[in-house]
């Protein structure tokens, strides 16, 4: 009897070219964070933000992933100093040769930061390593406090886990509790920062750990 | 050279499933919902509002899919008939073969409404079939109001879209003439209706339509 495991294989070679993407950012001195988060909470606002509050001395580029138009990458085309659009048709994540291609669309000697902005998916997208060296997930307040137990799998290996849209607490029913209970149980490694990148909230602590991430990896 | 097209195959199994999953609804008249949208829509409150507006003479059931957790399911408890939770694990969307073993757990003939509550997903849900007759799409404000253009493969094959939530407009930027002018390009089939399953406002148009599609089905 012979058996093909597809699913197996296609991963596989995913994560062979995310550890060649990797290289090459290593290799040019990139520091990459997969963005990830379900539709609507607020992804590319938070780019939109958080590049011109780097300062010009961090050189930012973003690889956009949606399924159709190219609206993320015209409104981050102001503050990035490059950006590309991956449209994914009816993918529902990005995946290690999609970031492949999009590399060889920057000049990457020339970057500091890579925010890679995936499909708005709570699932798909953290089954699939792009060759990133950290992993952002956000959660904005009005998903609901249960999400993170709800798809733990997103939550279990995130880096840093940014509670989005918090100047909507009290407007909607959200308990800080309950997230930060369920996350005692799925990921106690990764802080979580309450930020509202419209208001400006919170922001200061995301940027201090961007910086820290960049100075582990130049050893600056 | 032999080729096996496994996602093809793995489709048309799926969807010979829906179709007798749909025969076994349509045997015992019992009108099937699929309600799909992005996690923290608000699909579970709006069932929980549905459900006791619809009244005693309608008998509801509910399957809800997540990957974790039955809390969904504890939710909606108290106000419908019968009750499954199926938790999917890893898997980012309901397929046929889980809908056929969650009917096996109802008693179909006692039936009014099946509500299919589908994991929160705006990509993968809307490529798989699970028998159901209607599907029901929500976008909730607080995402925002480009997702229509850039999750059309959800919104395309619509029957209804409901716009929940409205009671956050004015607090959160939202533009309802994006979305109109979006779906006229996608989908002008399906009406659109504005609602707040919190508020109330809205839900009197949704109970219509559902009781149209009721009536559309039995004849009476």
């Amino acid at each position: 009897m012979k058996k093909i495991n597809v699913v197996e294989s296609v991963l596989k070679a995913n994560d062979a070219l995310a550890n060649e993407n990797r290289r090459r950012m290593d290799a040019a001195g990139v520091l990459a964070v997969n963005i990830m988060s379900a539709p609507g909470s607020g992804k590319t606002m938070l780019l939109e933000k958080t590049i011109p509050l780097l300062g010009p001395e961090q050189r930012c580029a973003v690889l956009v992933g949606d399924l159709q138009t190219t609206r993320d990458a015209e409104r981050l085309g102001g503050c990035a100093a490059e950006i590309t659009q991956i449209n994914t048709g009816r993918g529902c994540h990005l995946s290690a040769p999609q970031v492949s291609a999009g590399l060889a669309t920057l000049d990457l000697n020339d970057i500091s930061f890579l925010f890679i902005e995936n499909v708005g998916n709570m699932v798909c997208p953290a089954a699939h390593d792009l060759g990133e060296h950290l992993r952002a997930v956000l959660l904005s307040v009005p998903e609901g406090d249960d999400k993170v137990a709800k798809y733990p799998t997103l939550f279990q290996p995130a880096d840093v886990i940014l509670l989005t849209k918090v100047d909507l607490i009290g407007v909607v029913d959200f308990q800080f509790e309950k997230v930060y209970e369920d996350l005692s149980r799925i990921n106690t490694r990764a802080p979580l920062i309450e930020l509202s990148p419209k208001t400006g909230q919170g922001m200061d602590r995301w940027l201090a750990w961007l910086r820290q991430q960049r100075r582990g990896q130049t050893g600056s």
